[in-house]
C-alpha cells in the first residue's frame, strides 16, 4: 500500500497545486514558536530509532496510543510498578508496532498524516505503516538514523529552516542559544521569553522561583516594581541573544481592574507564604487575587515588549494536568491536558485595553484551544489593530494551535481570519513541537492554505489574480513572519 | 415526485458506496440507548394508524409542526379548552395531513430523510410526502400497520434489530424486561441504569422517591451511605436482568469538591423538607450544595459501575422545560427542551478525575448537546483513555444526540472524533429514540459514516486500504459496541 | 482583471442557478432592518465622490484598512494632532487608493464581493479593484455620482427597494418619516422602535434620558408603571407611523427573577443619581439590579408588542467600544466593536419564558454575533413557536448578522435553521447597514440560499420539486417577511 503523500495531496484543484509548487514549496521555514531543546540543536543530536524519534516526547501519539487501550509501557514505556526487566530494543520495537497500529486507525486525525509525510520527507518512504509493514519500515528508518545527516542540525537543514525560535524562561542563562550562535551560522535560534513562572503566583513553586529570578537578574524583588524591573534586565539579556518574540498561556481567570497598590499587597501576601523543605509554598490567594496580579503583570510586560517592538503570543485556553493519577507518574506535557471552555471575552478585552490605553499594546498574536473562540477572537484583534507604524495584522489570529492543528482545524482559523479579517496579513504557521522531525507541518499548511485559496479562485470567489495571489502565498509562508518579527 | 431515498442517499462517491453496501448494509443493529417501552414491546402492540405511529409521542415532529403554525390540536392532538368534539379518526387524518404539509417545508432537516426512510423501509413507498401526496400514503400505510409484520417485534426484526437498551429509573422492577427474555431469544431487550430521580436532588418529588427506593431495595436510607447500598442492590438486581449500560443527564452545574459529611449533611438537609399532601417537596438546598450532592453521589456510583464493568453515559447540556405554560398542559418531553451554554469543563475534569484517582473510572461516553461542546469533550475524554484492560476508547464522544442528530451533526461529531482521536474505536449510533419506526436512523448514520470515509479516501487523506476501512465500517456499525459493552 | 460578477456568481449547481435567476433575482425588496439615515433619504442626498460613499460611516472598511496598517487619516480621514492641512479632494484619493489596496487583500472577505457588486450593480463596472485600477474606478463612479439616478432615493429604486425599516429612538419626532411618506409612495419607509436608552440603564446619560422621554410623551415619570406608559404612547406614536418592528442589543446580563416593586426601587435608586453639568449620572446599581430591571422591563414591552402584532428583534451578543483611546477619538459605531462570548440560555428562557406565560410573547427574532449561539438560539425559538394565529416561524432566528454577515455565516445560520427548524418559514435577509450602496447584500444573501437548496437537490437530499422550491425561494426572499410583519 502506497503512502498518500504525492504532488496533489491536500490539494484538490489546479489553482491550489500551482500556488503550492510555484509559490509555497520552495519557501524556506521560520519556525516562531516552538519546544524545540536548544540542548538538543546544540549539541546535534543522534537518535538511537524510531521509537526514540517518534515516541520520545510526543503527546499527541501518546493519547493516540492509549484512546487504542494500549498499556502505558507501550505508550511512554513507563511501567506502573517498575518491574520492566525486558530488553529495551525488544520494548522499543514492540512500541513501534504498537504505535503503527495505532496510526492505521487514525483515520481522519492528523497524526496520519504528519507520519507519513515525515516518512517520506526524511526517509524517502513510500509505504503506509501498517502492523505488516512495520517492521520493514523500522529497519529502513533505523539504518539511516545512523548516518550524520539524521542528526538534529541536518534534519532542520533539510526542512530549509531558517529561523527557530524556542521557548525558554527569564531564569535561563541562553548558553546554548550563545554556543549555537557561536558555531552555525545557516540557521539562526532564537530564545523566546515566556515568563510563565512570573505569572502563574498561584503555582506552589513561586515564592521559589522569584529567590531564582533574583539571582538572575541581580535585583532583589520585594515588590511588583523590582520584579518587573527584574523582568526587564532579564529581557534585555534575551534580545541581545536574539529574541524578539514572547510567549505565555492564559488559562484561568487573567485580569481584574486593580490598582499598582494592590498588587502589591498581593505580591506580599504570596510572598509571605510559607516555604517547605522542598520548596514548596501553597497558595493563599484568591481567584479574584491571582487574576488582579495577572493582569496587571500582563500589563505591564506588554508595555515592555512594546516599546522593543517584540510580539507578545497569548495562548488562551488549555486546561492543564486533568488526571491526578498520571500526573504522579508521568509530569507534565505528557498527554493530560485538554481544550477549556471558559469564555474571556471582556477580561481580554481589558487587558489589551489597559495597553492600548497608553498607546502601548505590542504585536499580539491570540491563539485560541477552544474553536468556539475563533470568531470572538478574531474580531477582538480587529478593535486594537490601529498603529501608526504601518505593521500589517499588527494584531493577529495565531495559527490552529495544538488540538486544532489538523486540516479542519486549520481551514477553521484560516476562514475566521478571512471572513472578518485581511488574510494577506496572515504571518503563517509555526510547529509548536518538541520533536525534530515535526518540520513537514509546515508543508501541511502551505498545502491547506494554498487548497483553501485554490476553492475561492476555481469557485468564483476571488479573481485567477496568480501575480496577486502567488505573492501572498510567499508572503503567509515566509515574509510575512520575518517583517512581522524583524529577523 | 419520487423520494430520495435509493441506493446512493447521502453516499457521494464509489468508496462511500463501496463500503456502504459491501459492509455496513448488512450488518445486525445494537441499539444500545433509547427510550422505547419494555410494555410495547412485551405486548407486541399494533398501532391504529399513521398519526398514532409517527405523531403518537414525536416531541422533533411536533416542534415542527409548532413552527410551522399548526394549532396544539393539530400537533398533539390536545386542545387547550377540551373543546374537541370532532370525530377521532377525522382529527388524526387532519393531523397527518398537517405534517405532510410540514415535512415538505423540512428542506435540509433530518425529519424529511427519517419520514422518508421510514416509509421506504417499513412500507415499501417511494413516493415523497406532501399535501399531494398524503391521502394516498395514508390509505397504503394504515392498511399496513394491521398485518402482524407491522407489530412492534415484528417492525424490530425487519431492521436487524439484536440488542436493544431501553432506559429504566432504578425502582423499576423490570418485569417486562424479564417477560420478554422468558418468550424472546432472537432480540435481547436489555435495561439500563438511569438514576435521574436520585441525582436531581432538587426536584419537589425526590424526598418522596428516596421513600419509593427504600421500598424497592429493602434498605432503610437515613445517609448517603445507605442511598448507594440501596443503588447498589438496585444495580445488582438490573445487572442480573442483563443491564450493561447506565444513563444520566447533567443539566446544571453537577460538581464541587466536597467531603462524604459534607454530602451526608446535605442530604439530611433536603430530607427534613417538608412534604405537602400531594408529595411534593420543596427543595431547600443552594445550587452549591446539590452540586456537591450530586457529584459525589456520580463519582461514588462510578466507581460502582467501573467494578462491574458498566458503561457510564454522561448526557450533557440540555435546558428543559423552558415554557412554564405549556409544561402545565402537556407535561415533560413534549418539545420544550433546548441547547444549553453551559461551561463545564473545570467541573467535568474534576467528576472524572475523582474516579480515575482510584483507577475506578468506568468506561464513559461523553455526550454534548451544545456543538459548541464537540472539542472540549473529545478532549477531555484523551485526558482518561489509559487502562490495563485494553479496552479501545474506553472513555469517548457519545454519537450526534438529540438537536445534533442530523447531517451536519453527524459529520461535526466524526470530525471532532477523528480529528483528536482514533475513529476506528468509535462505538457508533444509538437511537435514543421513543419510537418504533427509527431505527433506519442507523442505515442514515452509517451511510453518512461510509460517506465521510469515502471522501477521505477520495480526496487522497486516507489511502484505499478497503481490507482496513471495510473492517472499521463493520465495526463501528456493530463489534465495537460488542466488544466494548460486553453484550 | 475581470470582476467575479456574473451570472453563476455563488452558484455552483445548476438547480442553484435556476433557483436564482427564475425565483429570486426578480423578487423585489424587504430591508426590514437597517441604520440608514432618515434625512438623507428625505432630502434624496447626492454623493461628492466614492470616499463620501464608501468611507463616510462603513466600519467594516475601516477595520479592515487598519488590519493593513494605514494610519487613522486615511481609514476615517481623522488625525490625531489635527494637523491635517493637506487638500481634501487629494485625500480623499489617497483614502480611496488606500481602500483599493485593502480590498484586494481580502481575500475571502465578505468585502470582496460587497465592493465588486456594488461596483457592478450600482455602476456597470466589471473591473477588479486593485491599486492600478484605482484611479480609472475612481474617475468613472465619480461622474456617474453626478447624475441624478445616484441620489439615495433612487439608489434604492434601482434595487427595487419596498420597504424599508430604519431604526429610531422612541423619542424621536419621526419627521423625515412623515414628510417622505408625503411625498414618496413607492418605497415604503417605516421606523422601528428601538428603546435602548430605555433598556440600558446603566448609562450616565440615562437620567438625561427619562426627562427627554417625558417631554416627549407628556408624562411624568416617577415609577416604572409611568414609564411603560410614556413608552406606551411613543408606541402608538410609531405605529401610527408605520412601525412594525423593534429592536433591542441584549449586550450584558439581561434578566434576574424579580418583582415590580422591586423593579421600582431600582429605577428610583437610579433617579436619584446626581446629574452632572453635563447632564451626565454615574450609574449606582449592581450588575444584578440592572438585569432586572431590563428584563422587567423588556418583558412588559414585549407584552406591548404581543398586543399590537408588532415584532421584537433581540441582537444578542456584542462587546462594544472595546478601545478607549479610539472611543475618545472617534467615539461609537467606529469599528471598535466585537463578538461577546458571554452564555445566556438560562436568562433568554426566562425572559422569554415570562412573556409566554401570559401568552403574550410577540413574534420574535433572535439574532446571535456569536457563531456558537447558533444551535442554543435556534432551538431555544423551537420552545416557544405554538401559536393560535397561525403564524409561520413565529419565534425565529435571525439571518447571519454583522461579524456572520458573509457567505460562511450564511449557511452556517442557513444549516442551523434547516437542521432544527422550517426553512421554508424563513423571514430572509436585511442589511443592517449604515449605507445607501448595501443593497445587494440581498442579492448576495439569495445568491448563497440558493447555492445551499441547490445543493441539498443536486446531493439527492431533497427532490428537484422545482415547484415548491421555487415558491420557497421566493417566499424566503420576500413574502414571508411581508406576511410576518403584516407590511
Amino acid at each position: 500500500m502506497k503512502t498518500i503523500i504525492n504532488d496533489t495531496f491536500m490539494l484538490k484543484t489546479d489553482t491550489a497545486r500551482k500556488l503550492y509548487h510555484e509559490h509555497a514549496e520552495s519557501m524556506p521555514i521560520i519556525d516562531y514558536h516552538n519546544h524545540l531543546s536548544p540542548r538538543e540543536i546544540c549539541e546535534d543530536r543522534m537518535y538511537e530509532n524510531m521509537t526514540a524519534v517518534w515516541l520520545g516526547g510526543d503527546h499527541y501519539k501518546w493519547r493516540a496510543m492509549r484512546a487504542m487501550g494500549y498499556p502505558e509501557e507501550l505508550v511512554t514505556g513507563v511501567t506502573v510498578d517498575m518491574s520492566g526487566s525486558e530488553n529495551k530494543a525488544e520494548k522499543d520495537y514492540k512500541r513501534f508496532l504498537a504505535y503503527a497500529d495505532t496510526v492505521q486507525s487514525c483515520v481522519g486525525n492528523p497524526l496520519y498524516h504528519w507520519t507519513h509525510l515525515e516518512l517520506k520527507r526524511y526517509f524517502d518512504i513510500d509505504t503506509a505503516l501498517t502492523p505488516d509493514t512495520a517492521e520493514e519500515i523500522w529497519d529502513e528508518c533505523n539504518q539511516k538514523l545512523k548516518l550524520k545527516e539524521y542528526s538534529t542540525l541536518n534534519l532542520l537543514r533539510r526542512q530549509k529552516v531558517k529561523v527557530l525560535c524556542t521557548t525558554d524562561d527569564p531564569i535561563d542563562d541562553l548558553k546554548f542559544h550563545k554556543e549555537i550562535a557561536g558555531k552555525i551560522s545557516d540557521i539562526s535560534v532564537r530564545p523566546s521569553f515566556r515568563p510563565g513562572n512570573v505569572l502563574d503566583i498561584e503555582k506552589d513553586t513561586y515564592n521559589n522561583y522569584i529567590k531564582k529570578l533574583e539571582e538572575a537578574s541581580g535585583i532583589s524583588i520585594s515588590d511588583v516594581e523590582a520584579l518587573l524591573e527584574a523582568l526587564k534586565i532579564r529581557l534585555k539579556y534575551f534580545m541581545e541573544n536574539g529574541c524578539r518574540v514572547t510567549d505565555h498561556s492564559l488559562e484561568g481567570d487573567f485580569f481584574r481592574r486593580t490598582s499598582k497598590e494592590e498588587v502589591n499587597r498581593i505580591f506580599r501576601k504570596r510572598m509571605e507564604a510559607a516555604t517547605d523543605s522542598e520548596g514548596l509554598s501553597p497558595n493563599p490567594l484568591s481567584v479574584d487575587e491571582a487574576a488582579a496580579y495577572r493582569g496587571y503583570v500582563m500589563g505591564e510586560l506588554g508595555k515592555l515588549y512594546a516599546e522593543d517592538g517584540l510580539a507578545m503570543q497569548l495562548h488562551i485556553g488549555a486546561i492543564r494536568n486533568n488526571s491526578d493519577r498520571m500526573f504522579k507518574l508521568l509530569g507534565a506535557d505528557t498527554g493530560y491536558d485538554s481544550v477549556h471552555d471558559m469564555n474571556y471575552a471582556p477580561q481580554l478585552a481589558e487587558l489589551l485595553n489597559s495597553m492600548d490605553k497608553e498607546d502601548k499594546l505590542p504585536r499580539t498574536i491570540l491563539y485560541y484551544l477552544n474553536p468556539k473562540d475563533a470568531a470572538m477572537l478574531m474580531t477582538m484583534a480587529g478593535n486594537f489593530q490601529g498603529n501608526s507604524e504601518g505593521i500589517k495584522g499588527r494584531i493577529q489570529l495565531g495559527s490552529a494551535w495544538w488540538f486544532n492543528d489538523h486540516k479542519n482545524g486549520m481551514r477553521q482559523q484560516l476562514q475566521a481570519f478571512s471572513d472578518n479579517g485581511v488574510l494577506a496579513t496572515f504571518i503563517g504557521m509555526l510547529t509548536d513541537s518538541r520533536s525534530f522531525l515535526s518540520f513537514p507541518r509546515h508543508e501541511y499548511f502551505r498545502r491547506i492554505l494554498c487548497d483553501m485559496v485554490g476553492d475561492l479562485v476555481e469557485s468564483g470567489e476571488y479573481p485567477a489574480d496568480m501575480d496577486f495571489l502567488g505573492k501572498m502565498i510567499e508572503d503567509i509562508c515566509y515574509n510575512n513572519a520575518q517583517k512581522y518579527f524583524r529577523f
